[in-house]
């Protein structure tokens, strides 16, 4: 499906359904409201599939990779030679996100979007190199306007391919040596904060570093003037192919009325490019937890997102979501298992009326 | 084992086991620390066993219940009647903590500890009835030294009959309606906050019975003059029987290098107790979750824990604990089944020393 199509295709929650999940919580035996964010969620997930009643048989964690000429700057800690190792880690199962995946139950989905390295041998990889890696947003545009949508779509792709292997919850990680500098770049652009306040210190460089990742943001901006009102001129300028597959990923999810659950900071700056080009999305959205990463609450808040989590991890690969994900399934337990007063012989609430 | 041979048994964390399981941690496949409380957590759990790589095998949910004498000024908004209805809805699989644990794969123990009904024919059941229910902490002492006594070591006869069937990790939750009152009351005489600090809105209450229950907690304070500097004298004056065979349960799994998580803001008030009778038991202690009842952030600051979750949860039963536990088991898989460095052949990192 076009991006086009995907976008027109993304439809309010469903109210109806979301009134009478409510209103089945309101009956299960507990004080009304005593789970929290757990009910607000299971709420949410009715509104988005469009059900009273939600079960989740598959949870699928796409990992989407991509390599950035950014790193020729000296912005991050690590080689670039990482991505593409990283990638045989987690098609070999020795990842973080190959563990929290296991232990929720979940199906992780490797993408090649834009790593620089030849992965055609790993059969376990979807295979949508848009080109391998983008040009230094330092100096110029990541990519073409072109190959900004072929990323989208692609990511798009490989989500339609797997609803139809069941997919019942998304959630969107990554992994991209170097990509808290685009995902700064792109929330600056957004937010109109200047890097100071959004550069964070990533896999965890060094003061040195952080003032060449900060220079290197700004340079972006400058040299590549990205415009907020064109989403598509946002990723094309200061993005990348892993974060246009992200965001391609969840205007797909959301098109077919599934779920997002969006990890950390370079998962948001996707989120920010989806909800540029399809603001109803936002609601489609969880977002799993705040990240130790400095500009990630600023990311949040323009989104308006209250993350579920605060567990201080920065390591992506979609490992908050994953956690999140197992609440959001917690969620729908609850809605669909607990026992209501009536089924139970437990008496309601004995005190008058709240104002009297 | 009695109280005194429990306290006795609590020994230091293992600081050698600790130093391996951080070492570990510092040579898997992520950056050094971006796991953050994970990491931290799965060494605490190292520490607390005593081995290096800690597995979970068997993860028990223990939920004390227990009726209260202070129900009769008013403080609930729900009928003493539901503590026992509930504990038949924990036993059918019906309650909150019932889907919980079967979403984690815990097994869930119920405990009469003071349940102010019969319910003896309920073979599921640990029959630890100290008496039926409380008196009421407004107009006198909770019950006597010797059932403060007998309920701690009734808690803690459970967990080492649970320990003979396998029992890695414990959590601990409760069910007791009217027991935010005595919790607060606990609160109040550990930290020396005013009642109007502490006491919250519990079920739900209305601005009234909130008035009510601050007056109850105050009464409570005034006429029993419980002791902060013994433990005993705080349970037995304005505590319960399932805050105390929590207590119990708390310092039986220390004991037995066993991992504690706790609840919410009842379980918090419990584990004071515990704390006051033995102090070293802190290390050994997992805050869940921060509740949603006001006085909870007062009770975790003084007990010097800072919870994993902030769901705005208010349940109790064990329901944020559940939730941590599964944390807890995440934390050990990553230490346990993540590659290295070494074995995945992904380099490390490229930046120089942070000092230069």
């Amino acid at each position: 499906m076009s991006m086009e199509s995907l976008i027109r295709r993304i439809q309010p929650l469903d109210q109806t359904a979301m009134a009478a999940a409510q209103a089945r919580q309101d009956q299960l035996t507990k004080p009304q409201g005593s789970l929290g964010r757990l009910e607000a969620l299971s709420i949410q997930l009715a509104g988005i599939v469009g059900q009273p009643r939600v079960s989740i048989a598959h949870k699928v964690i796409v990992v989407m990779a991509g390599d950035h000429g950014v790193v020729s700057e000296g912005v991050s800690a690590y080689p670039s030679e990482v991505t593409a190792q990283m990638v045989s880690n987690f098609v070999q199962g020795g990842a973080a996100i190959s563990v929290l995946s296991r232990h929720i139950g979940a199906r992780v989905v490797v993408v090649d979007m834009g790593v620089a390295a030849d992965l055609s041998s790993h059969p376990q990889l979807y295979h949508c190199k848009v080109a391998p890696g983008t040009a230094n947003i330092a100096t110029g545009p990541a990519m073409s306007r072109t190959q900004a949508v072929a990323s989208i779509e692609a990511g798009a792709q490989v989500i339609e391919k797997e609803l139809a292997q069941g997919l019942d919850i998304l959630a969107v990680g990554e992994m991209g040596i170097g990509n808290t500098t685009p995902a700064a770049a792109i929330a600056a652009a957004y937010t109109g904060q200047v890097p100071q306040q959004i550069v964070g210190r990533g896999t965890g460089i060094n003061d040195r570093t952080l003032a060449v990742k900060i220079d290197a943001v700004q340079r972006a901006l400058d040299v590549n003037q990205p415009d907020p009102a064109d989403a598509l001129d946002v990723l094309a300028k200061v993005g990348g192919f892993e974060i246009g597959g992200m965001a391609g990923a969840m205007l797909a999810a959301a098109a077919h009325r599934r779920p997002v659950v969006v990890d950390g900071f370079i998962s948001s700056a996707a989120a920010m490019i989806a909800t540029g080009l399809a603001p109803q999305i936002k609601d489609y959205m969880i977002s799993a937890h705040r990240s130790r990463e400095q500009g990630h609450k600023i990311v949040l808040d323009w989104l308006g997102l209250a993350p579920l989590l605060d567990l201080e991890m920065r390591l992506g690969e979609g490992t908050g979501a994953a956690l999140a994900m197992s609440l959001a399934e917690c969620s729908l337990k609850i809605l669909n298992e607990m026992a209501t007063f009536g089924q139970a012989g437990v008496a309601g609430k004995s005190e008058q009326d709240p104002t009297a």
